[in-house]
């Protein structure tokens, strides 16, 4: 089995982007899982077409890509993704799309394939708070899940996909006004590892 | 130099207590620095007998009571005692004190010794979120507080003192609702042990 | 112009729906436009049909359900109503679905026809806070959402259709936590106004 | 009876302060109370100033300064004053203090003398969210509140001294992110009412 996660680059003036600090601290091979990370750039549409890249270049069983979502407590497995873009700050291209869809004439939703509900328990059994969201908003993240699953859906492929959002780091937290939550890394990483083995049903 | 820090039993259906689980793997010795360790329990007057007896035992430089704070999402360093109690939930003792003084005719209030926000920002320095707080609340951690800082201030001892309230831990957080803010154990370690750092001046 | 607004029983052991407390308020002619109020039972399916022969006996040109969202500070205008039910507390028929479709075999999701960003700007303008929402939860608020799309879609009705969630009243958030946000039955009356008169870009 | 209540002039960018507001659309008699008001600067020691002038010219029974409390979603009756001033925003003089006693060699605090539970039930009674506080923060407000029961206490007043944190107008919260609490004027004015009468146990 194989298993492909993204994580994006920085944006919005962070200089580190937990998603991908995360992604790119997971093990190469999880049991009989094998892992295959890619870093994508936090750009409306870009992050899509990498994402297809690496999933013809990889042909893999799953991919969970995986994004930063500041202000959330706890890791977040995201159920739906929506067509629809609008930024509150541009990517990191300058591009600040306004109410428009992901890709006109395309179904409003697709929900995750990847089984969520487990996903989210496995990972809350392990000590780590995680929970199913049911809104990736409406950057660069819903969009590059949105474009994943799009993928999916006309092309009939045999693969699995979802989206996870993860907090900011401590070290992200502590510039920030308190009550802003924040995970440690190695927790996000052993979600990741846990998410992954879930989506096999490990 | 000798710091005394101590860490509350758990409370309120909790199996662990943050505070203390953080306080007991703390190093005996830090630098020139000699860490005392006491676990106290979370009972009005019954937690500040025990600090005050480990005080006359121990005759230590400085004090750092820690306390879990649930809700928080970072390291508070408490600035201000006051002179009153009021419980949402019984202490371990079954006693539910409401509107009520810690010590009767004393001050409304102390502040804190320790340099409080010269240790929040040395947490923050780490990484690890932290901020100066202006309320230890009315239940137990307030009332260990305040009687320790009027047996300083009563007994005209040279010592600091103080009082840390640190967040849930991911694994009592994992069980709550969405958006209960956490905070690894191995951060929770590190703060105190800058805070001690900080007393000093280090 | 004719516009039907819902609002549901009160659930959850309150006395009072702020959603239907603030519809059955609303004047029956607001200028051109008449208002239609139906009150719906807090149930899922149930709250559908009764949208369903209320849409059929009055023949709107729009329908607005409204729900409450406990613990929201603005009016939330829904972008989006997704396939799926998921109740944390049983409904008002002592049913508690879990993990499946408002419809089996039915699309992900729809997105309101209401223009939802047009609305909430125009109840911001009159000085009420308002955003608009991308998940309208997955309870019955939703169930309900999803079902009248579902039905203007599948009958290819020329209706618009759409969900605004309202926060508690102050009398409700009175007894609960502090931190628990609310708005005042008449800001709520006024924004459904409001909102009403923005369907038909007014 | 007279009572006196005191509202800040906006500051912080706001064209309005919910505080004075309320207070300005006081009745001026409330049964056998006579109502007081005053609109005072918010500049730290100068709205002490204005308080002390005011309660010179009118000899009040009670005085309450009432402030806003902007992300607060509930009516505040302040328990403590601390003596400490620490501003993360200039006053409306362009004085920003760090981290400096309001009044040097004074106490550490003061707790108010108006019954703060008493007040805050007969609110919550009236429908209206409120809570006893227990931090009046490090501004002008705590500092105005500090110097007020500094007053009483030094010149033996015969005058009880209290302070009320109000949460955003409406209108205030409209402009900013989601999730920002308010409350509408027309409560906030009953509360106050209601909180004079329980100062004299009405």
């Amino acid at each position: 089995m194989k298993i492909l996660l993204t994580g994006f680059t920085p944006f919005g003036g962070e200089k580190k982007n937990p998603a991908w600090e995360a992604v790119r601290r997971l093990p190469d091979q999880l049991g009989d899982i094998t892992v295959l990370k890619e870093n994508i750039p936090t750009a409306f549409g870009a992050a899509s077409r990498a994402v297809e890249e690496a999933v013809c270049r990889y042909a893999p069983d799953a991919v969970i890509c995986v994004g930063e979502a500041g202000g959330r407590a706890q890791i977040g497995i995201e159920k739906v993704a929506i067509n629809y873009r609008n930024a509150a700050i541009p990517d990191n291209l300058g591009v600040r799309p306004q109410d428009e869809p992901v890709c006109p004439g395309g179904p409003a939703a697709y929900f995750a394939t990847i089984p969520v509900r487990a996903i989210a328990e496995a990972v809350c059994a392990q000590g780590i708070p995680a929970a199913v969201s049911y809104s990736a908003g409406t950057y660069v993240c819903n969009d590059t899940f949105y474009g994943l699953m799009h993928l999916i859906s006309q092309k009939g492929l045999p693969v699995k996909g979802g989206f996870i959002h993860v907090p900011y780091l401590p070290e992200q937290a502590a510039g920030k006004a308190p009550g802003t939550p924040s995970m440690a890394l190695e927790l996000v990483v052993k979600a990741l590892e846990t998410a992954a083995a879930a989506v096999f049903g490990g």
